[in-house]
């Protein structure tokens, strides 16, 4: 039986290397089409099945990384997940994910399955509300994961304490938010409503900062800002842009609104519409994260771009290149970009 | 070290059961938030880890769901990999990711890793060209799984040979074609354009039939059916409407649309409204999967809601039910259904 064959079979029955064969097997590109089709055809000849026992021996049974996020179907954690996923191929390594539907005790027991399961890197995906609890848990982990020959690696969430030895796939958030808030007071706004996020949750509030930054930077001071948290999500936009109407009689004291995420602004849209405004032509409205949605709803949304999969690939580039650090977090940050669409026009400064 | 702690020592500490603590370090629902934290605090007052090497031998290793897709950030495979993921978590599974990139050397590569890592069961999902490569690799894939006692299932695509011991997971396609085809018939429309579907492919060919029958139990003649298959994807749903509208010289054969998918469908009403046409004014268009974007574009698109969450669910359910069939495919069909929004309007029979 297959049990019997080993890769030098393979190789030999292919006429290519080993390395190739190994390549092949591992989905590790690239390879040509000739030698995957050749491997392809030996593997099937042989009917080839890589020795279990002996491959766990060799540490095959540890080459898997781990992705933990809040859910799986959010445009920004598949396309993290992907990322890793990609990435991990790459490497000859397959991925394991999981979501915690951001309960900490679900994490916690997670994490400790994924060690278990022996995973060489945990990725855990996602802003957080930063407290006590949130860091001790952190350096718990990354301590755990470093004493098992792993590592923790956090992505698009802040560095833990300076002792914590994790690694940190961080993207520019609060420039991204500066960014398409100087956009919209480039294009002659003042009055910009921020809204759609969750107060307290990191995302949300290295947006608020980088909206802040932007306003004294243009000379806007602060009692124009409006600021309306009410969390990530679709439905929270939608009541954000109701109560400000209502409060202000259906006529809107902003002439812009700068939507948490991209979800949230398309249903902005939908909101102003049901109040008889015009997007772009009475109220401009700029997203976050560049989701599929945002190009896909009309007008299409000015946003800002999120490296979500090269944040994965970061992350697991980083977490094979070497040894866990001897101490500390040690910390990467890749940049956002504006996407510019249709959903801006010149505010009453222009 | 954690080593020497066992799970025993985990109970008695946090005064539950054994079953308690490893429902709990399973995120194996449902355990009462009570016994969560206890079961949490325990772990961290033993600093617990599980002994790796007798929970291998216990079998602990094995305890993975792998699941195939061709890529993990469309909305149908990433619903379909929450599903697999939400389900295999219950039952202290962890879920195993990897995308094919719709390449058969790579998914040769993907199954065999994953069969080497002992998965409990491997999900291969979406559409597929039914060559007799395609049924030969899968009945391959199944004997292989099974001698492994593991098991093969196949998720949205159909069954292999009748001698093929692999578990089949469909969404009934052709029925919800079929429904939304007569949504618009009976609406009112005769002309239909079937638009951004890969031809060949059993997910879009299902879709035709669906179509077509509808057509025929409505008394259209098939010389009425327009159908422009060119793949599904946003790109291709815009060439297809500009390719037909050119012929046509601007003027459309035909009142309505049925798109591929979603973001076919949400490209189309785009690539209509540069030509001057209001949907649904104009012309009506329909999708399918319910994608997100079907609910976020403007109007709504009136689409066919697949149960991709719950095939998901479904495919892990039966792959853990029970051994692998002796022999012969065993399949399982999920209804689908229209879902209402407001793309479609009278047409010229109404």
């Amino acid at each position: 039986m297959g049990e019997r064959i080993t890769i030098r079979d393979v190789a030999a029955r292919a006429g290519v290397s080993v390395a190739t064969v190994s390549r092949v097997l591992a989905g590790n590109y690239p390879t040509s089409a000739a030698s995957r089709a050749k491997v392809q055809r030996a593997v099937k000849d042989l009917d080839y099945v890589a020795n279990a026992h002996a491959r766990a021996l060799a540490g095959a049974g540890r080459k898997t990384i781990a992705v933990l996020t809040y859910d799986v179907v959010s445009p920004f954690f598949a396309h993290v997940a992907q990322g890793v996923e990609m990435e991990a191929a790459q490497h000859g390594r397959l991925t394991l994910v999981a979501s915690t539907g951001s309960d900490p005790a679900r994490e916690l027991a997670l994490v400790q399955m994924m060690r278990e399961q022996a995973a060489e890197a945990v990725v855990l995906v996602g802003g957080v509300i930063e407290d006590d609890e949130y860091r001790e848990r952190m350096a718990r982990y990354a301590q755990a994961l470093a004493a098992a020959g792993s590592r923790l690696v956090l992505c698009g969430r802040p560095a833990p304490a300076p002792d914590v030895p994790a690694l940190v796939v961080e993207y520019d958030n609060e420039a991204g938010a500066h960014a398409v808030t100087s956009h919209l007071l480039g294009a002659g706004h003042r009055r910009i409503a921020l809204i759609g996020y969750q107060p307290g949750n990191t995302t949300g509030e290295a947006r608020v900062h980088g909206y802040l930054r932007a306003l004294d930077d243009h000379g806007v001071p602060r009692s124009d800002a409006i600021v309306h948290g009410v969390g990530f999500g679709q439905h929270h936009g939608y009541e954000a842009i109701r109560d400000l109407l209502r409060e202000a009689g259906g006529k809107p004291e902003f002439t812009a609104v700068f939507a948490g995420d991209d979800r949230v602004a398309a249903a902005t849209v939908v909101a102003l519409r049901e109040y008889g405004l015009d997007v772009p032509g009475d109220v401009s409205v700029v997203g976050y994260n560049d989701d599929p949605v945002a190009a896909d709803v009309t007008p299409g949304i000015t946003t800002v771009r999120i490296p979500a999969e090269e944040m994965g690939r970061t992350a697991v580039r980083l977490a094979l290149a070497g040894a866990p650090p001897r101490s500390g977090p040690e910390r990467h940050v890749l940049g956002t970009h504006i996407v510019v669409r249709e959903s801006v026009a010149a505010g009453p400064g222009r």
